[in-house]
């Protein structure tokens, strides 16, 4: 393959994947989660704040902005088409979402080595504004995410 | 007010406290959170990993995981009546959940100063097997959780 | 064995564990990291903050008590006599630590599954008040870390 | 200010910040801690292994790695001339370094809000090996690192 041609593999790959983990994903589909991107390391996803996410205070619960993280963390650590799970992640909460507010979460590869990748999602919301940061450390599980075509 | 009468007093804020973090928060309804036990500085909560939990691989979202957990952290830094809110969390996924599952998460504090709260949630699944810790940190936002009574 | 003298030969596995890593650690033996106790599962360990760890704020550098919490932690997670290493560790500063004090650092094993430990690990002053909370998460390495006598 | 004199202004600020950083740190001294490259939101840093940074098991303690790295962080943090401190750290150990290799710690700044800053520092060897993760989150605490010469 060409170079050109293997970018364009690993685009479509990752695109594929992204779709897989989120068509299986129960929760993003309750919360409305969306796919707005995704390629080799990185995928950004939005979800807009339901009045069925919000905490005792009235504002988006720490769980729901933590799923929209985890979930484009899981995009795009499986986007090498190699399965792969979250395995100790931090997540900042810098401000509030408030209910209606449509929030988006990318997802960018830090480093991969043998069995563990890292990888930073940053939360925004409507107007941009950074509301949270995560850090995700990820590990192989074995296995492929989809179903890749003989190389021609 | 006697020592006794003072932790008679503190035990039942704590609970009232943690009755109404969960009462307004609507996550924790659908997900079917339930109160097992609370008092100050400690909450320990219970849901059964549901279908609609689910990740792309077919076990708990981590989502779910850090919602159930949160909430935990959630009851246990507003159990002296100061509202309370997470600011930066950190949680290690030891082992999947599967559908079914009986899952717990245990809070205790491990320091208070000033306006920050240092919490540890440990998730445990039905047959009491550790399967992930949590470590929070909060802050003071301002105002109390419940009315409490005049002191007689 | 009866299980008081198990527990007399794991009290006494863990004091040489720690004394162990202790010895050939250079950077603790250049602070002064002393060994106030050790057991199963956990080690508590002081260190005067002496001008040669401050940071340009002239409070005792960040990275000394990341070391002093880090060197009690390693103490604890070998103390099953299973060597073991840090993989992920968050640490959280409360507040400035300042020349002359004394700060003591104590490591517990929150759960312990295969491979992994969790470990909780609490910096104090002199006057016994938190100044940070350590949060570890290890990894078995293979090999033990002092010879076991033969079982009678 | 024309805008190219405003950036010549923060890249000379940033430098002047950054030195005096590790001007009045006596770790970073002790460690010979060198300052590669330091702007806006950046500062990237190299060590060596020495002998009297090893660890039990013979290679570079955590303390060293975590203090290269807060070392850089605190650099970063402080580029905007607003002093500031790390509040909650993570860092991941990927790898163990070796004596005699030389290490990198490149601090990149992801977010900026209020008195809270987001870092990451990706750690390397001397082959450009990541090595490590660190997540910084930093608050201000008043004052300027050094002083400004008037607007002109």
């Amino acid at each position: 393959m060409t170079q050109r041609r293997a970018e364009v593999e690993a685009q479509r790959i990752a695109e594929a994947a992204a779709r897989a983990m989120l068509a299986g994903d129960q929760i993003s589909r309750a919360f409305g989660i969306a796919l707005l991107a995704a390629g080799p390391g990185h995928a950004t996803l939005a979800m807009t704040v339901g009045e069925g996410m919000l905490n005792g205070f009235g504002t988006c619960h720490g769980g729901a902005l933590f799923t929209l993280a985890d979930t484009a963390l899981s995009c795009a650590c499986n986007s090498h088409n190699e399965r792969s799970m979250a395995h100790h992640c931090a997540i900042v909460f810098l401000r509030p979402a408030k209910p209606g507010e449509r929030l988006t979460a990318a997802a960018r590869e830090s480093s991969r080595h043998g069995r563990i990748g890292i990888y930073t999602v940053t939360l925004r919301d409507g107007a941009g504004e950074v509301i949270g940061e995560f850090f995700g450390h990820t590990r192989l599980i074995g296995g492929a995410v989809v179903a890749e075509p003989p190389p021609q």
